[in-house]
């Protein structure tokens, strides 16, 4: 493997810029990755505005006193240096699989279709077994699992030299993967080394991207809630290369209000006798999803989340005895639009009990696109300022946030933000400020709205 | 009045020890301050408890790390310190309030029964003009409004005689009173005496309450959205005696949950279009509101908390062009049990649009209640520290935080908590921690859940 | 005016054969209208199926127990022979209008647009003290109203024999025009044109178009809530000349899910403690129903129906004592997309409550316009078989139903189903049953499903 | 088994007079049960009245178009001649079941407190196999399921006698059994009796409690989904000796709504895209359907009311191809109140999606006991008027009504209902009208509203 080139991380805290095109990588073409690359084309022509993004929207307040945009604080990549490639199962090129989607009308597509036809993904590695539901046609084939990391590995490399790339990051965007547990094989870069060669089944198709992404230096993020990068064996290697992983699970509109919601509650002191929290969604995901497998990695994404921030240890009076029930329903109707059906049963003054229904209708990729934007660019930042490893200052954007073994996961929303400000704060003093002052958006014309 | 007793402010920022009895002097005994008093009253008997407030259950981390109840960090009044009187325009007993008001169930008064029946209103200040939809029969007279006031300090001068009180709180716990704009009357102490003597119709009763109780040195609450201590007159005389106020209008239902939802769509990035909250509720509020008048000082408390949040300011492109309105619905078959239903127009990535619907089934007073307990003791706490005028650590308890001149309000919940927690932490440096250390709630059965 | 045609009502009941084109004459071309116009067009040329119309799709089942469509067993005008023309206060194109009201796209309309722009309206008939959130720009001007009825039957004439028409239906799509009570202009016809002449207030421009259509024997049906027609003037004229009326208000959104659950619950001996009805649009009708006048027109159209199927005077235990509020709130961020909101308290066996909360998120116009397509095609039906004054079998299309002085409406979904396919039968009896059995839209390609 | 005695079916359609008391024997004396109970007694000793039940309340049009009540148009057993027994798999006495329900306060049973605890449970027959979430611990135990059988009779025999009772009728109110299908073993009243003597697995308890009630004349209801009385064998037998039985499930929350619902969208031809239901509840019901096989029991019951609505054969375009989800989840912090929650995807006009959605707040019992009550008295009035076998004419209060053999069930509550008038109408005309006529609820207290 060594014929295949790695990047190096930089050895200092002082950030490199962000020069030159930054290549993003994304495993699993289909709605989420298609309607970020389309809405990045587009707002790239100035047909639309990157709502949804902090690291392009938001401003944050230097220790001055002054407000900032996050863009203005630290050295990120520029939209317009992205360059998009990918791989998927099914052949079909980024339009066509926007339009199947149908997250965005045709109407909506047609500034940068040509940008997305252009865009055809490579055949990707896939096995029926860890996601039942689906049913690939355009995959690797290879005697073992290494085979397949490194054919991986040599469609990056053949990107990165087609485009001149000296910089890249990896979004797994793929399916959720069935159930599976860390395993001895997961252990060390060795049993997994060993586990590549003998078609270990405790290895699943996002665990070889991960391992490609760091065999390459190559900063991997996971929008999924399946294990990938979240192994002894990978988090190893990754903190060895100094390469900057983060996940799992994009955090987006039930569990994005719950997150929301529960810290308000705990402010306040409410009880919570129980938590049903039903989806209905009629995309690929959800068809993934109604698949008990694939729903059991889901349910326990979504099901941590209130221990997390409720504290029932400090406060079991409120919190020690509540009922959380998670469904995911596969109801074909919607389409990509995905109605989240909340009901809360909290207790509070002389253990009066009261309702709170959430019905929140919301778009998955609308909500996940941006977010995986941010993640893109900000795992791009934490390569060039040398942090390898778990990046638990991008908990804010994920479901299941990662962190160092032992370290309990930060799920309050806020207490989230204030970490990704407080981070990107200290960033910016190392970071050289010669970027670009100047906002890129004065002059669009927003599509949306 | 100078043979009235005033209360001294502190001189120093060494908090004076909660010894002894403490006053709590309702303006409106209604549905909110019954069952605050019939909570008080079941939890010093250990049948419940004090869910919903912070004083009594939460914790707090100390710059050490540690986290430590508040009730422990800062030096309170204890539960069963208080002593409770008010006025009200009927005159029922507290018993007699609590059962036609339903907020909690006979079974439920039952061992508090002789408690509150034993508390017995005082007529009350009240005048049709500023309150349409009620018909007070329990009312005291006099030549002027001055004489009123006077009055109430008589009352309030046998009350704390009778109880042997150095210390009292007084908390607006009344109807909304019709809205009226700041005037000249309002402008400095010496218009406002003059308006009290010849009975300028720019002063409602809640502010001749307020202004019994600065003269008496008592802080002052205000837990409704009418003026009150609110003008220029009173708040200078609270500052020049060293007085604590606060105000307006306790946080409760829908504003609670639009203080905690905006601030997590602007920590997203998430633009709105929309916000349309509809309310009905069929206590004594509900009929209140009905008027036009009462309606419009609510309607205003409750529509700034949006723009405060969001800063359309600063995000023109996001929450420069929402459509925000609030309507309140007077509908008997609810009784005190209030549903609020909030529709929220939201959008994202490409200015797709999204939906979030939140139904709130609650109850007014048993939201209130802790609220009202929370502001007693801390205003109580407040005062023994020599913190006289206006306590904005303590917005998040309200609607519509009363701030100095020019300052604007914070409605961020989380931002107001974190300000309350900065507060209480710089407090207890100088307060004398020999406050009693064990929980009083160890052994309590709880009654409601 | 005898120079202007009149239809003569056929003497016997014997009916007359839908031959020739049939005039559709459409006061007010707003979002309803041009929905309707796009619609039939796009039916016509086989890009989408009339769904919702029962004269299109609905099987009546017959006295010997088979089904049949009711286009087979009653002579309706086929749709392809609709010919359309109408006023409005605003001189856009019928294409421009529907393009401004979004509730069709424009890739939807694309296929109709000519047939859309060649329909231009006619200047209206307009004084904003009728509906006071208007601003008409379009409008016809004369000495008198009874001028502007003389015009309204010019154009009316000339539309008639520019197409060789020899039937029409006019179907008033206008806004809701400010509350009215009938007064003594609106008693007898000889008053009522005295009124017409001297420009008596108590007329509006409803009454006028209806006046118009009536003197030359052309059936009118009311859409709106405002008075028009149902007024003893015109009711009589319409009876003296054997012209065919209804109305009024098209039942659509709340109303309609009103009289389908409260039959429900009365078939079941639920009862009813209060029912909650708000609503939140954003289209030119939620903009002049933000008007207090327009308003009350519309409560009282919306309000009635409770009574008329829960009869409180049999069943006083149950529906004695119920609340009921309507609201409607003008909330521009939806558009022509309405949303109903409905909070209904019941109680059962031994008086225990229960909720029912209906959230409809409906379109109005896609609502209205194959109900308005039906009335169109009925009225001409009861024309052709000489039934001239108020129609009340077709109450099932509206809020507010039209009858004989002292005849309670009927408001029960099913009943008046019911009542409609009785009269269906009733008439098919003396058809002439020699119309076309085939189904037009065998071979269609639906558009929107 | 002859030495048991029987009822005698009578020969003629000449009703025989409801003279004195009726026994009513249920199988399951749960929540339905008690409420069922108490509600009776306190009706009778007038604290309530009998909201929700149609032969207590509600009135039919007669021929002669006078409205007149059920009650004194067909001779019905009055409600102080009910006297209550039953069977339970748990020892607790009716007062001890009501109290741990949770439906009814403890106040509101005071007054029929003595009542409901004489009423013990006799031990059940139970089977874990057909019930997997419950331990029965007051069960029968004998060498075959013909043994327990018989053991039933015995209980009924000895509670008729001890009151003196002529008539008696038996109302299943156990829990959901397991999914089974009819085999072999249910075919004939030979394979069945078969059955029982060698254990076969086939036969679940509900079946042995019918053949006990059929063969000792006494009229079956089937108030669960669960087969029981709906095998040929049973339903041969119930013919043969003329006893009246019906089921199944009884119709009470989400279904009740979508039999409502169903019937409006087909009158207005508005097509069904999808419809999916939740329920969350935390009763006993909804712990022994959180077994996947009760599950499916129930599921079958619930999904078949749609198509049978919507007639997807005769309206392929609008209902050919919606989808169907219902979901029940068991989620104990509602106890006995149950939310439905449904989502309901229309098109209309032009194809164009509309969404309804209702979150029905119910009390499952509160439902159920009305229906029940009406069901024994009008299975006693059908057995009276010599009306054997399935009375299909009872669907109204059924979610999968009982039919013969290949005949379709009716769903539509609507029709249903009418049918139920026009059999009491028909039933009215061979009564003895010497029922007492006046109204025994007019000087009632209602002890709920």
């Amino acid at each position: 493997m060594n014929e295949l080139r790695s990047f190096e991380p930089h050895p200092t805290r002082v950030i490199a810029p962000a020069q030159g095109p930054l290549g993003v990588l994304l495993p699993g073409m289909g709605a989420v990755a298609t309607t970020l690359v389309a809405g990045v084309h587009l707002i790239n022509k100035r047909f639309a505005k990157p709502y949804g993004s902090l690291t392009q929207m938001q401003e944050i307040e230097r220790d001055d006193g002054t407000a900032v945009p996050i863009r203005e604080l630290v050295p990120l990549a520029a939209l317009d240096d992205l360059v998009f490639g990918g791989w998927d199962i099914f052949p079909d090129n980024a339009y066509q699989t926007a339009c199947a989607a149908g997250v965005l009308s045709r109407e909506m597509l047609a500034p940068v279709r040509k940008e997305m036809e252009r865009l055809r993904p490579w055949p990707g590695v896939f096995d029926q077994t860890y996601v039942r539901n689906l049913h690939g046609t355009h995959v690797k084939t290879g005697p073992s699992k290494m085979h397949l990391a490194e054919a991986l590995m040599r469609d990056t490399e053949g990107f990165l030299g087609e485009h001149g790339l000296q910089r890249a990051v990896m979004l797994w965007c793929g399916s959720t993967e069935t159930y599976l547990q860390p395993s001895p094989v997961h252990e060390t870069l060795e049993a997994f080394e060993e586990g590549l060669k003998r078609n270990a089944p405790e290895i699943s198709p996002s665990m070889i991207y991960a391992y490609a992404a760091l065999m390459q230096g190559i900063p991997f993020g996971n929008g999924a809630p399946n294990l990938a990068v979240d192994v002894p064996a990978l988090m190893a290697l990754a903190e060895r290369r100094g390469v900057a992983i983060a996940g799992k699970d994009l955090k987006t509109g039930q569990t994005l209000m719950k997150t929301i919601l529960a810290p308000g509650l705990k402010a306040r002191m409410l009880g919570l006798n129980g938590w049903f929290s039903s989806n209905i969604l009629g995309n690929r995901d959800g068809e993934v999803l109604d698949d008990p497998g694939s729903f059991r990695t889901k349910e326990l994404s979504k099901s941590s989340v209130l221990d997390g921030i409720l504290q029932p240890a400090r406060y079991p009076d409120l919190y020690g005895n509540y009922y959380h029930k998670v469904r995911i329903e596969y109801y074909p109707p919607r389409g990509d639009a995905k109605e989240g059906w909340d009901n809360i049963d909290i207790f509070g003054w002389l253990g009066q009990s009261m309702q709170i229904k959430v019905d929140f209708l919301c778009k998955d990729s609308i909500l996940a696109a941006p977010v995986a934007l941010d993640l893109i660019l900000l795992l791009d930042l934490a390569q060039r300022a040398g942090l390898g490893g778990i990046q638990d200052w991008l908990s804010f954007y994920f479901k299941s946030p990662m962190t160092d073994a032992g370290v309990p996961a930060e799920h309050d929303l806020f207490v989230q933000h204030e970490r990704l400000m407080e981070r990107l704060r200290s960033l910016s003093a190392s970071a050289l400020l010669d970027y670009p002052q100047a906002s890129p958006y004065e002059s669009t014309k927003t599509a949306g709205v």
